[in-house]
């Protein structure tokens, strides 16, 4: 961390390097013609970058080493692979190959699909069945619902959760279900991934208590997040034990008004640099927009996507929400196929 | 609610028609040369805008009518005043006059102040009295904090709770505090006006949650959140029955980077236009410069904002949290003072 | 267009309605139990959505139909490939075949490649020489140079352009680079494309002087600019007679701090939506990082993109501009090869 | 500056330490156990910080001192006051007093109003003799239009400056109007203030030409510009040898739909604590709703600013453009009142 020092408070430094230094911190001082400039050596991570800049003496702060650690790739350079470790005993999957555990990361590309809402058995199950088929090999489903408005639907909750353990079992697939509140946790017992929603990206609270379970953790980024930020809340869960955390990018809010939010796809090169945790786009969100999920999923894989989860739903007309985002099966067959054939191109694993 | 319809998907829109008429709502068309343009009217603030932007033969959709109704002032003209009914038996407030409740909105400006931290005893009861001769009537202080950081200082939780509420006692002044999850709210009995941060604008479940209290709720804007959201999060809280709700903007996320965040000062009037609730403004927050809150404070104050949250430390060097933001008593007394004068040059009494 | 009024201002519709049959145009009215709703039917394009806006008895507008016409892809199904006709009389290009003019649009992809600002005969032409050999087929190099200090290099000016047309000379590759005002077209006679940079998007009088001409205009979209307003400066140029119009997408300003610009992929395939014009990718500008060049080219091309301009540089620690974004020959050689993988695997052929 | 040094690159310092050096600069070198950091010492505001990052040895740059001099108040702390000498000889101003010339910054606070274009002769000079009555001693009124659409009212052009000069002969109110290109140069001679608008912010070359003149130059911020890049836009003005420059903040781009732009009031402080130059804030353009404009004046001069420009028309529902934005004569005398009002308690003369 640098302090650049405003000259005619130079005699006001005292007080400052007492404090830094019991800190534990080690001081290099470098004196030019109109500032002072102090670096600051060892752990800073404990330091508010808020409140060194408050102090009057100091004109501007600079981090120089980031501050996530268990997330950063400079400790840790190699990919971590999430592995989402479902019981796969179901009808549909007796050989024991279909049993290993679904990986998240590394060189395997994941696709995770399913309706915005779940909203009854024959719906769920007749879109995991459909989505395995063309290449899915998660399903993902809401059940508890973040709406703007107090009076949209709001999601089926705990029965949501059980219709998409019966459609884990009937389809073998692992399963992912946003959690609004950690009441709920017991609910998540049967699911596979927890999905931290974007609204609640920064919910710290929630975020501690995921970070003491040893599920799989979907973590969207915020609509007004950075991406260090981003890695941020990453830290808060595995900074409570739990190292398994894909991250998301659903977009952000710009001021453009005909997507939702703008995909930021510079984010996905970005991520795999500063950090060893695999990241995935969901082109659904982030557009709003069905007919623009095709060229944008093939445009995430390209960027170095570590997967995609996409909302797909047996009849968009009728679907209780979002419907807007969602593609029909036929449609996710033709996204997965296209998108394998840049996986190809690019020579990267289907998961 | 309007929705332009295709020309040539026109021959599909009999399902769309039938959908709409289950849903209550009556049906006015009008052909163009290329849309079709249909109206729907009735209650449409349950309809869900995204389901039928996503229907392949609509274009584009409008809303007419704002989606909020407990919360907009159409349906309630009159200006709500929330009432703060604090305990006021306190050494320093003996006679009957100032045990009045004190009240946001309204003809009355309201100043509240206090500390980012509650640190100790002696620093919150010491800040207490010292805002409450400026002329504040409410005391703030940060007992559970939400940090970007796990790595940052976390708040002092239950204690800080338990050394508000004596500042409470000593000063006599009502006490606001910010509340993380639902599970806190039994530490929250004798606290006066529960927060909901900015980060948890769209926590609903603990909108839901606070919604059922009682108590009023000082609701502050979230960094990407537009006036709508906001005001579709106090209907949340409405919707489960506490009217209580104080709106506080406290700056959005915007591209530049000397202040923290944009302080969005057209958001005053808007607010006062669009609902009857109280709206006060955070300039602490909103720019992260200690150095802006005299010059903002006033601009709010004649913007027509209702109040003022300020943080103020007696020793901002110190301070374990958000420094930078604060002012020192003496500093506020004078953002009080020029406050008071604006305040008095367009008519309007102080709290 | 649709206006809604309000129902307490009903009754001073008179005047407006007369002024909207005063320019031409049919009315439909609808009445709802809280408002009116007008719709305008004609040709909307010259109404000012802002001046009708502003009348007190309208509480909001609606546009339906889009307000760029030559542009928009509705009256103009066929995509616009725009020919870049250069006179390619040059050592390096003695068959008819190489002749051909190089397309913009349509089947073809396009590389436009070179350094962010010329610098001497050698490094451009030099840079023309191996671009080409890598796969590009119209040579970039900035002339006249935007910066934001007065103090930066401003480019080498008319010295400039005539390097680039030796550049041309020696390697049979038309050009383009960057006008500033309108009085140095007559400099850019032998300059086969001509930018429009970000900042001067809606420089309205340097559209229309260009409008004017006939040849290809590149036009970047402003930083701050929606797909809409781009569209609109579009239909300035084509409004003046000029059709040959290439869009290029480079970023728009976020909050973001890690990249200089947060490049906006959903705009590519929402162009190909709205427009018949050919857009291209800009991701050297867009991330001012010269390691998200390769993941963001692919991504671009997998989105849909007609084309890329990208900087490169053949030393880029020397470069007296914008180095950051660049990369040298030998690594544009690689994303060539890697956007073309891209491009086979998609079905799309190399310009 | 401060240039941060990646550890596994140190060994390829030596070539940017010669360079540095070459540019005249001293350098202060300080090894960390992850970092080094290189400090450059002298006048680096020639440095481009792009060029530097780019650089694969370097993490990370910080410039230390402002990239603008002659707009920088560390070397010009006194406050600038321009002089707007308008030639007074109008038949309504016979006396000496009249004939000073209006001044900007400073003390004084000044009312520019006008509308939003100028229509015909009886319109202006109306609207000329009623602010100035209400208090205003700057006319405005827009001759060139910046229009987004091509089919939209592109202003009167030299016959609106004309009839500006005949408003500014009867009224004895010197007149601001923009210019957007140079070659409209000649036509400005008798206009006092030259406005450059939002949309040319980074027109540089305009900048420059304006920069030659003498003329006092009011420099609008562009919709997506940082304080820091306006005021580097102020300097190329300035370092052409024009120092009379006025700034006017505008409001940036957010996602806010519900007005057009965000007024961002904590620049105005920011703006007099960075730069001597005065700056003014424009209420109607900002918010685009004329209902917004008083309260936003208020909150502006009380935010500290130097002057507010209004659009003021007789007859909004006639405009011919952004008739949005405009109040009549009688609400801008409120307006200019209840302004005067805040201004008295802030101490604050008006000019």
């Amino acid at each position: 961390m640098i302090l650049v020092i405003k000259n005619d408070k130079k005699n006001q430094m005292d007080k400052l390097i007492k404090w830094i230094a019991g800190q534990g911190l080690d001081i290099h001082m470098s004196e030019g013609a109109n500032t002072t400039v102090v670096g600051l050596i060892g752990d800073t991570s404990k330091i508010d970058i808020d409140l060194i800049s408050s102090l009057e003496i100091v004109e501007s702060v600079k981090r120089i080493s980031e501050p996530y650690k268990k997330a950063n790739r400079k400790f840790h350079p190699n990919d971590t692979v999430v592995s989402v470790a479902a019981d796969r005993d179901s009808p549909q999957t007796g050989n024991a190959a279909a049993k290993k555990p679904v990986q998240i990361g590394g060189k395997a590309f994941t696709f995770i699909a399913g309706p915005c809402s779940v909203e009854s058995r024959d719906q769920i199950v007749g879109i995991a069945l459909a989505v395995k088929k063309s290449g899915a090999s998660i399903l993902r489903g809401g059940a508890f619902k973040p709406r703007t408005s107090p009076y949209a639907f709001q999601g089926l909750g705990e029965e949501g959760v059980k219709l998409l353990i019966e459609a884990k079992k009937e389809s073998g697939l692992p399963i992912v279900t946003e959690i609004m509140n950690a009441g709920q946790l017991p609910l998540f017992q049967d699911v596979d991934i927890i999905q931290i929603g974007a609204r609640n990206m920064q919910n710290f609270d929630l975020l501690k208590e995921v970070g003491r379970s040893k599920k799989p953790i979907l973590l969207k980024r915020g609509l007004a997040n950075t991406v260090e930020e981003w890695l941020m809340s990453a830290e808060y869960i595995m900074s409570k034990g739990n190292e398994n955390v894909v991250l998301c990018e659903r977009g952000i809010r710009t001021f453009e008004p005909l997507t939702r939010n703008t995909l930021d796809l510079s984010a996905i090169p970005l991520i795999k640099e500063l950090t060893h945790l695999p990241v995935i786009a969901d082109p659904s969100h982030a557009s709003g927009l069905s007919r623009l999920v095709l060229p944008l999923s093939m445009a995430a894989a390209a960027a170095g996507s570590d997967g995609l989860m996409i909302e797909v739903h047996n009849d968009p007309t009728n679907a209780l929400c979002d419907g807007a985002q969602s593609i029909r099966p036929e449609q996710f067959d033709e996204v997965a196929r296209k998108v394998g054939a840049v996986l190809a191109a690019i020579g990267r694993e289907r998961g």
